[in-house]
């Protein structure tokens, strides 16, 4: 499908397009470029691609598909250093979880000739680096498009069906309305999760550790998302801010109200509430964006929730509440 | 270990301990009471007992040991029906999410003689009911016990054997402690995932649409918090208020600093507080609390989620943003 693919950075997504894009053969050669020897080392050692450069330039040489795989914040320089090396007729394109500073930031360093088709898949999990990625993230998953009126439809023809040959469902939109929908559907839910996940890590020792303890109540669904990469988070933050705050923003006159409904005991609100929210669940198992397995499917009763490995934690305990320092 | 177990509620939890309890012959005959025929009739049809009856304290004549599996705003209900059938000697305990307020309504209803035993094991699924039982659900999760230091310690260890025996590890605590507790690990985050898909619940159609579309990206393990079960949850935020304001109020403190650092663009700030919360989680993962795999361990790529269900979504698709009901 394409000559040579050159991916921009090797963490979860760039390492999983890799792998895809390997397995699906879709690019003839693959070649990585990242900034720190490490990762670029642990690429190599996976086998990811067949060329490895610490060089942004050296790597879309002669490429005729380029995707930016690093956080947004690094987008301005990475496009310094590539914009006169990239070969003309090639795509252009990237990952980012935001598309209007995106847009805003790489357009004006795009040569004359080269299709610029900013990307985003809606995919990934909680784990960052090469060896966390897999060449199966992206089946069944969205992969959204934003591309400019303008822009060729013959290499929009060619993005979106690299992306379906990798298994994803590909969706256009333009860069705004893209950054409002992820808003609210990841960006402000991660916001919250860092948030009170925060909260926890100030509590006192005591408190914290039993929190750790008995996390299994809610709270662990939580620090999954609050364990995603903190410096592509951070950019997140740094370039949405207009749509996380607006939705932020909507979020917190729905929690005053609810904080007084707790506050005055109006049950029949809170029940309301908790009804109402039961059927968006089942409207996205419904749309096969998440399994109906109870817990995510998560084990239950296996070896690995059967032993706690807190040494200070007996099977059956009979200490009077907590102690104990967490890991 | 026990003659009669009689169960006064056959949700998600009384079902589960039925089918522990019959696993692990714990006891020679078990009695299930629930206010509803088609309930009653559902767990007949799955054998989770050998006595069937809507009457409570029919249920709980000759029983020695007795669990309230009820949500905790009916407590005072079946305390008025079985207090003057419970048999003395026997133990009584329930399953409730809050203690304090257990415990001030269920002591003056106890007869001498009879064992209050308040109980909370620290497990669930957003699941309700009694088909939604299975007996590794207490496998390798806290139970938490609020006895009062006179309470009788053979009683007491009856009924923590029993918990050892389904699998749980056992924890002792006051109550008011557990429900500070329980109050940032599980109330709180049910309160905000509830918020957040409220907030998406009340989104115009398009929007919400295409926030159910790509949920992936965050927003659905929300949901899932936010799919239990509506009526328990609500008894949880009438009687647990005051520590749940608490904790609500600290969590808000923190969200008013996080929501000026995205607002003046603080990048270091935010960098440093979604660095700290990953240790949250490893610490969680450490202490067998979570599994490590990636993304819950959820299917990825599987049939399951390559398939999406809703009619008007294409597998490559070129609509322009959204459109199109939700399920």
């Amino acid at each position: 499908m394409f000559d040579k693919l050159a991916l921009i950075g090797i963490g979860l997504i760039g390492s999983s397009i890799a792998r895809a894009a390997r397995l699906n053969g879709l690019a003839r050669t693959i070649a990585i470029a990242t900034r720190q020897q490490a990762t670029l080392e642990e690429a190599r050692a996976l086998g990811l691609g067949d060329h490895y450069t610490r060089s942004n330039a050296e790597a879309v040489r002669d490429a005729d598909l380029v995707i930016l795989c690093v956080p947004v914040g690094a987008y301005a320089a990475v496009m310094a250093d590539i914009a006169p090396a990239l070969k003309p007729g090639a795509i252009l394109s990237d990952v980012g979880s935001v598309k209007g500073q995106v847009v805003k930031v790489v357009e004006p360093f795009v040569p004359a000739g080269v299709h610029f088709i900013p990307g985003h898949p809606i995919a990934g999990t909680e784990h960052s680096g090469p060896a966390a990625g897999f060449p199966e993230l992206f089946v069944g998953r969205w992969c959204i498009l934003t591309p400019r009126r303008d822009t060729d439809p013959v290499a929009l023809d060619r993005l979106t069906s690299f992306w379906g040959a990798m298994g994803s469902n590909v969706e256009r939109m333009d860069p705004a309305h893209h950054d409002l929908v992820l808003a609210i559907t990841s960006h402000v839910p991660h916001l919250i999760a860092y948030n009170i996940v925060g909260t926890v890590a100030d509590l006192e020792t005591h408190t914290r550790s039993e929190v750790i303890k008995f996390s299994a109540s809610g709270f662990r669904d939580f620090t999954r998302i609050a364990a995603s990469d903190p410096v592509m988070w951070r950019d997140v933050f740094l370039t949405n801010r207009d749509a996380v705050l607006e939705m932020l923003g909507r979020f917190l006159e729905d929690l005053s109200q609810l904080q007084r409904a707790v506050r005055v005991g109006d049950g029949p609100a809170m029940e309301a509430l908790f009804t109402r929210t039961r059927a968006i669940r089942r409207s996205i198992i419904t749309a096969g964006q998440e399994t109906a397995a109870a817990d995510f499917g998560r084990p239950h009763g296996g070896s690995e929730a059967a032993t706690p490995t807190a040494p200070d934690v007996p099977r059956i305990g009979i200490r009077e509440h907590g102690g104990g320092e967490d890991a």
